[in-house]
């Protein structure tokens, strides 16, 4: 796939599966169980923000946390892929941010209610640039990093996702097709933590890539 | 916009945002609290199924839950849009089904888990045509049903919806950009209940229009 093709994926895709838990550390900071299945969730395309933009804390909350995960990039359809052949179906990787509204979440949680406000609004994707999969050679080693304000915040190595990315694309492609463009987001390494307005986050993938955002208040809508 | 248009855009749009519990007695019927804001979760397009399709029950499953739904569908590009002229972003509207498979969502409820899995698979969206909006004068007094072998399941009139299309589409868009081809799907009204595979369900809006969908097991994937 060429480079401008690579890089209109993010808009030719219809959704984002998430996998929560993805890494032991992380489900142990929130206090959670290991999971013995992936914990999937759909965050929407709308929620995407480009490299450079800032990321909105919508009214009144006063923070999100910033989960930076490994994001694989699908590039044909895909439907129950066995894990042998899934990685046929990867068109590349990016660096992302899954900001999550923890409060938001954590009232959802207990009341059994699904994690759509607490992950989907507008900004709360921020992702880079895809890398095409020939620049990835070795996905299951990497190095995920996340600053805010220069100050490391999380650093961890996707050598410790529990489910690794054929299971990932293997499992969820048995449960809904993957189409071209869509995208897995592969969990979060530990210290997550909240960002408020007026910081700036810089994260990347050591020796491969590194993207900032701000962060900001949702401006008042103009009218109502 | 013309009625090719009308008809291609479930395959324009990047989302499904569903409304759960938005009539008091389907709420009463599974013991859930009357919620104070609407429960929204998403639900992926690839889980869109034609009129005359077969709803596929995964294995182990024996059943699925049917809730007949009012679509509404997204005309252009709705952010932070005030009630009064959130019905100028309705392009139309359609007959839909969201199947659910109960099990898999009451231990997600009971985990605090999300809901992806239980309502998100392939052939859990069936929906009929888009009607255009012209033809739907009065969106807040339709009368949805259901039948299952012939047999009434559930019958409601849209008239009581806790929380009506203009206030959805209002919340929504202040918390994601609806874009044109997205559908917001309403809740259903009370007689939800399991199908089987081997059963035909017909559903329809009284006067305006009926659909029809047979219910079989999902097929074992031919490798793997
Ligand atoms: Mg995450
Ligand atoms: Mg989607
Ligand atoms: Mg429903």
């Amino acid at each position: 796939m060429g480079s401008m093709a690579l890089q209109k994926l993010f808009s030719a895709g219809t959704k984002i599966v998430a996998v929560g838990r993805n890494y032991v550390a992380h489900a142990k900071e929130l206090g959670n169980a290991v999971p013995k299945e992936p914990v999937l969730f759909l965050k929407p395309t709308s929620s995407y923000l480009g490299v450079g933009g800032t990321i909105e804390i919508p009214h009144p909350l006063e923070s999100l946390h910033h989960e930076v995960e490994l994001a694989v990039v699908i590039g044909k359809k895909a439907r129950d892929v066995p894990e042998a052949s899934a990685m046929d179906y990867v068109a590349g990787y990016a660096l992302a941010l899954d900001m999550t509204a923890r409060e938001i979440q954590a009232s959802a949680k207990s009341a059994g209610l699904p994690w759509t406000v607490a992950k989907g609004q507008d900004t709360f994707t921020p992702i880079g640039s895809v890398l095409p999969k020939e620049s990835v050679p070795d996905p299951d080693n990497l190095e995920l990093w996340l600053k805010v304000d220069g100050e490391m915040r999380q650093k961890g190595s996707t050598r410790d996702m529990i489910f690794k990315i054929p299971f990932l694309i293997s499992h969820i492609s048995s449960i809904m097709t993957l189409l071209e463009g869509d995208v897995i987001l592969t969990g979060t390494p530990p210290g997550v933590g909240p960002v408020k307005a007026g910081q700036k986050i810089t994260a990347g993938i050591t020796d491969l890539v590194e993207v900032y955002f701000s962060v900001g208040k949702r401006p008042k809508p103009k009218s109502s």
